[in-house]
């Protein structure tokens, strides 16, 4: 079990203090690579998977049984400013379908052979309009904080976080440009579906957000704090709390990854348990997967959300797993190695 | 079941009558599609995907319960010519290998939940060496498509055809150039791993059996016939029989590709019932693709053949599946549709 988390400098020594792979279990994994009947290399990018996986999981010959999907709902006072194409009822509405098995991310769960956990933050208590004031106080942050890190199941062996809120590419966008810099437009997207106005005006809303903000941002916690929504705050608790328990992560969209930069941004190598699950539709989704030096397993142009691109890629991450350790090698099948 | 094959021109007239897309299906699918509770297209590729399987399946809310992948071994007397890093016993090998359980294929196959059938081709009579004249006579060509042919389970919904022999991107590369023209060595590439010198032969070998064999190739069957391996053969005529059984199939590597090819340089809309899993990393496969339209689900590298970059994207074309055929619409679910 992790710790419950008492302050924000308790969170950031612990991600500072955050384990790191497995130098051993790495090179058990690349050397049961290099038996296996298959000309080298052919198997690719599934090959540095599976080391990888390995190497978190602490062994050569890694297994996926329990994969856990955790969605994290919230709402956004900077819906006022009308940047959705969407109304804030709807955050509510989707958890219903989640939780009665109707979404997109409750079937690609299943096929997964994932757990599915549901946490709706505060619906009735939206965040604070960022473009008048921080979207969250300390306490508000640390609650969120806290709900995704105790979300994490340590049983679990592979972990995808997702999200619902209304609003919340807004709030992604602005923590991106808060932290990397560039113009509002530059990290600023269609979300569900906003028009050529709708667009202007969000951006107007990133940037006015951001600049309101900037001078009191000196980590990701900051930016959480100022610019975040409930959900974002608790994914980023949530891949915190994995990184603890050694149990690696595959990213989703534009908003996951949002979450994933502001701990990038509070300690270094934060995210060497995480690879990226799919490059979405949304505008700045590659921008920002360079920032974090992450290349996607897929890109199929969702635009989702509810961690359903990630959902997808855990059966790439099974399919690499489930070669590494089931096929025999060379001196096993009788098989010739070139 | 399916008619047994008489002859080529019989092949060549069940493929002209192949059955269509079935418009109705295809319609009530998406309709289905725009209820779902997604923003509209939020799945992209998914969707479309989704809609294009329930298409061919007759069904506007299909689902997938029966993949099978069948893997096809063959010998190519063009070994003699040095092409290969790995020496031909390797294919006998592999196939027991495969009968074991011990390949990328066996694994991969499991985790789709897809039947996997092997089907060794007269491996200890190789093709002759296309260099030196046609590598099967018309008997031999009948014989290696009717056992394609009669491989596919009329029950199954889905099929990924396979194949495993050493020599075989040589014969597929020359297929590719004999079908498609420019220069041997865009069509050519390392295969399992040969070097530069390597690679120099191969395309030597390339350009001088397409240069022996140019004139008597009117269409994919003569190409086959000339330059085929009996695997190659053998995919291209399962891949028709899925069309006559209304299978869509997932198409795997360059070798998959160049067989598929031959039927679509046959009869005009041969692979409507295919889509591309997976863009593997030899030289030519991208080109392939663009030759017969189809873009890939994947993108991770792979160069193993066995149908392994296919059978990994079942998963993706299951996910799309259960994503369109479980998911709540917006009236069921209650959710505002924005």
């Amino acid at each position: 079990m992790l710790p419950v988390l008492t302050d924000l400098d308790h969170f950031r020594s612990l991600l500072s203090q955050a384990p790191a792979v497995d130098l051993g279990a790495l090179a058990a994994a690349e050397q049961r690579n290099g038996q296996l009947t298959k000309p080298p290399g052919a198997l690719a990018r599934l090959e540095q998977l599976a080391i990888w996986y390995g190497g978190w999981r602490q062994t050569g010959r890694p297994v996926i049984e329990s994969p856990q999907v955790v969605i994290f709902a919230g709402n956004h006072g900077v819906c006022e400013q009308g940047v959705s194409a969407f109304p804030p009822e709807v955050t509510a509405q989707m958890v219903g379908n989640f939780e009665h098995g109707g979404a997109a991310i409750n079937q690609l769960a299943a096929l997964a052979g994932a757990r599915l956990d549901v946490q709706a933050l505060c619906l009735d208590h939206p965040t604070k309009d960022f473009t008048q004031g921080a979207a969250l106080d300390e306490a508000g942050l640390m609650a969120a904080l806290q709900a995704g890190w105790g979300s994490v199941d340590p049983a679990s062996d592979l972990l995808v976080v997702g999200e619902m809120g209304i609003g919340n590419t807004t709030s992604a966008a602005a923590l991106a440009h808060a932290l990397f810099g560039g113009e509002a437009a530059d990290w600023t997207g269609r979300g569900t579906g906003v028009d050529d106005a709708g667009l202007e005006n969000k951006t107007r809303v990133v940037r006015e957000g951001v600049a309101l903000h900037q001078s009191a941002i000196q980590d990701g916690l900051d930016a959480l704090r100022c610019l975040g929504g409930r959900e974002i705050v608790a994914m980023a608790g949530a891949i915190a709390a994995a990184r603890m328990l050694r149990i690696p992560v595959i990213l989703d969209g534009f908003i996951c990854c949002a979450a994933a930069a502001c701990l990038a941004q509070t300690a270094d190598g934060a995210l060497d348990h995480c690879i990226a699950g799919h490059q979405s539709a949304e505008n700045a989704h590659a921008a920002l997967l360079a920032k974090l030096g992450k290349e996607p397993l897929l890109s199929l142009g969702l635009r989702l959300g509810e961690g359903s691109g990630a959902a997808l890629a855990i059966q790439i991450l099974k399919g690499a797993v489930v070669c590494h350790s089931g096929m025999a090698t060379f001196a096993e099948a009788g098989v010739s190695d070139g």
